[in-house]
């Protein structure tokens, strides 16, 4: 019988950290775990959305939301509208790798992402890229609604 | 496009880190992402176990061990044999989660881990708590193999 | 460009059909994917309890039920309250399988079922096997809730 | 305990089946299982991918194909290059899918396939579409192989 007392408490920093860069990008470290690859050895290719995703939350959660809060007290959500993705380089089990999130163009109700994915040891060689459009809309409607804009002065301060 | 400079070095201490206590529990932080939840708005049943299972992972990653390595030079990997797990209360979306793994069980080529899930800010409640029996298999053959000396003293040291 | 010309009617047995034996097990069939796999070349371990789900789902769906409707109409929602599997055979990818599910237990807010897997080829030989304790909840509290009469009544009929 | 008797021999038609209209567009059936939905209440949108490789797969295994195979006996594997996907309208828990996959350019180690989501119940509408380029690669370098003629052939009779 597992008893509370084997967790215990730990720095907040336990969590993975991001970082952001003097261009702007904002970067999210992920691990590469068996859920993540198929039996081709490489992770599966729909993963790397997955990947782009967590980088996209965790560059708004620095800003200072949290998509749970902005859909339980704003009532918007933030979805997918459109992506193109390009698989270069194939990423491993047990990779340590870097996703980046940067913003190249925003609209009242929608935003346009610019991201990338490499591997720690060679964060210049980009494995995987994509151009992500995501939408503000109301999570009971789903019709657009306007970013809210204490998050549009977020991103025109931070970037 | 999205050019390498969009991604620049940064601390590896970025990557989520993990934490032991004096009772030898190693426990691993993980982040609840829309991909974890579904349309009941919690963690979705079986994405409980991926965490279960990062979390043995980065417990054998700190002994010093990654498993593409294992199975490489060793030719071994260690596969889930059987579990039981026990769902207490839920895990929602954007929540911090610690997930903890114990070796309570070791035999010549298997390993038994207890382990639990619980909420960054509230530790003493377990969420999720499971035993996992994890055996030592040849990569090729899939048959038992012996756990290799080098891990289990390893595991004889930091537990 | 796809237009929706792209896509055409054809008869409903187009999907997985439910098939249901003299001692009242339904299974239902599931085939492999890359989605399913990882990199040790054979099905995820996680993702046995998504099959076994899907089979759950289509048992009540034979039944008359669809919980998205169960959801929106009674607001009840089924929710896994504990599982214990037993991994021990290896599903590999594009294999053809069958999940079982059969109720071995029935309380007020409750069910248990008895789920095996094995592949189309050799039905008799299980490779997974596992209980599964499921509850009847308020989808808004995640309280017990009792079963519908309904839902009681056809289980107990069809078994 | 699950005996093996649990489960019974029945028509392998139990599997989904697929369907082809005039203009070759090859059709495959996906139900949505809570596996695939998010605590948005719809259809992650990862998950569309995996639907859509579904449709691939099963178009594959239509011509006398198994990915399987082709990795064992001719030492190839298809790989996904790139895709554009464009998110119309989502897809809820429940949802009865058809997915389409149409080759619509096909060059000496690739192909390019248009695909389209639609409920079964309106397929006229299109609720997601998809350019997917898909690569032949060796399975041991991931270095472009010519696709198979027997490939070819079959894909040149059936489209």
């Amino acid at each position: 019988m597992v008893h509370a007392g084997y967790i215990e408490p730990g720095p907040f920093s336990l969590f993975g950290q991001g970082f952001i860069n003097e261009v702007d990008t904002f970067t999210w470290p992920v691990r590469v775990y068996y859920e993540d690859t198929d039996s081709g050895g490489l992770v599966y290719h729909a993963n790397y959305l997955k990947f782009m995703e967590r980088a996209r939350t965790e560059w708004l959660r620095r800003l200072g939301f949290e998509q749970r809060r902005l859909h339980e007290e704003l009532g918007v959500i933030f979805t997918v509208r459109s992506l193109d993705i390009d698989y270069r380089k194939p990423a491993h089990f047990d990779d340590a790798l870097r996703v980046s999130a940067r913003v190249t163009e925003q609209r009242g109700a929608s935003l346009v992402f610019e991201q990338a994915i490499a591997r720690e040891q060679a964060l210049e060689d980009t494995l995987v890229r994509a151009t992500v459009k995501v939408a503000c809309v109301d999570a009971a409607t789903l019709k657009p609604r306007a970013i809210p804009e204490t998050i549009k002065t977020e991103i025109a301060n931070v970037g």
